[in-house]
């Protein structure tokens, strides 16, 4: 059985360096496709291109997101940057057509690699103390017109902390953060190509401030650390620097066994 | 008086799109010329292609290191992703000649804009509580060896906090935290540019950990949120994850005025 993520992801190789793929219009948020599927399409055209020197692994990823991605078909272009031995760099675009002209939606650079068995964690920020997934909420509890305009939600199985939910009836903690417990919605286990999806699945952290609506992403960048183990992931979004119409949001995942298995940061726009 | 700094980032334009550079001698740590001195490098062409258009500030940058700069000529190359009337993204690559062949040390994407005024705060990280300027520690106490790698320490005129330099001594707090008080050392004053430096100058966190030398980055995204006003600034490194041989590295830059105006984060390689 193909799970929704990985037919939403599918690349098929056209030419050197290009792959055809289709957005599918299940990751809608909004008015565009969610950042985060589009960086998970992407992530993966580079997976199948480096899988046969054994760097299938996104070890840190940066994408600036330039125009709005839409439902639809997709080409992702991609350039090897420098080969090495252990690691690789990557320039990669996804780009769509629009009235007759190519238009890039993404442009991105990384470094692929192998994350190998999970070794010792010498130091980590230890994941935050949720209630247990039953006391967490479903966001199918959120108003029928936010699940309109976020059909995306339904592809994920994200059980929020209820400390930090009061934005779905409009009472935000004011502390800036958003947590729960995450998982892909029909059970799909989680890869490191699909933590580049996790790391911008959540609302976002100016929800919690009082501030919803849409926080258009300048730049984001992942870092995927290691390997996820299966089961729930945690997932916390945390804003700490809100000053000349930006925020900076960090994102933590924990896998099932607690350990950090990405992070990243992102610059966006605060919602108007 | 032309400032170091200023003679250091100096670029020339020789072509559409590419600027000749000079990287100094002066700013070499370990092995190599130091990756925020080569950002703030690549940082002023950019800077000087886009003042045109009113968009000189870098809002973000993201920088992948390739392999080592060397003292010496250089180019930077570079490219308009996508240009907005507000923001431009752009691609952009330093590049040295080695043995008749031209080698990518540094390739980065960034978006450029103009900071403007800084306007309000709503909400930031607090500078840390240093003990005053004359109280913290010079870079011109640590050992002969040290200052020899390490030429670019006589660039700043950086005042360790004493409770996290023990690595100075062998001692050091297992915090994982660096932190001082920074000005160049030829009271060059700060401006957006200058920041792309100052965000990688200090020694790795991994000093404070008991872990001292040099520390690869991959990458490094570096967003400033604000110029900053003249005078002595704070600059914080921390790290908090640690493992996989890899160590990510946060940095936080607060003016004089105790706005913060600059952060980063790097992913980066532990010291053998």
């Amino acid at each position: 059985m193909e799970h929704e993520l990985d037919r939403g992801i599918a690349v098929v190789r056209s030419d050197d360096g290009v792959y055809d793929v289709h957005l599918d219009p299940g990751w809608v948020v909004g008015g565009g496709v969610n950042g985060g599927y589009v960086l998970a399409v992407v992530g993966n055209a580079l997976r199948a291109e480096l899988t046969d020197v054994g760097q299938p692994d996104p070890l840190s990823v940066s994408a600036y997101f330039l125009t709005p991605s839409r439902p639809g078909p997709a080409r992702v272009r991609l350039r090897k940057v420098r080969v090495g031995g252990r690691r690789t760099t990557v320039a990669a675009s996804l780009v769509q057509d629009e009235d007759g002209f190519e238009v890039e939606r993404v442009s991105l650079l990384g470094v692929y690699g192998s994350l190998g068995e999970p070794g010792e964690v010498e130091r980590q920020v230890p994941q935050p103390d949720l209630p247990p997934v039953e006391e967490c909420l479903d966001a199918s509890d959120a108003s029928e017109e936010f699940l309109r305009a976020a059909p995306l939600l339904q592809r994920f199985g994200t059980r929020f902390d209820p400390e930090h939910a009061g934005w779905r009836t409009g009472k935000p903690s004011g502390q800036g953060v958003v947590q729960g417990w995450f998982k892909l919605a029909d059970d799909r286990p989680l890869d490191p190509v699909a933590l580049l999806l996790v790391v911008d699945a959540l609302p976002p952290a100016t929800y919690d401030l009082g501030r919803p609506g849409w926080a258009p992403t300048l730049e984001l960048t992942a870092h995927v650390r290691a390997k996820p183990a299966p089961g729930w992931a945690i997932v916390r979004h945390a804003t700490h620097n809100v000053s000349g119409g930006q925020f900076e949001e960090d994102c933590e995942v924990w896998d099932s066994t607690g350990r950090l298995v990405a992070q990243s940061r992102q610059l966006a726009l605060l919602p108007r």
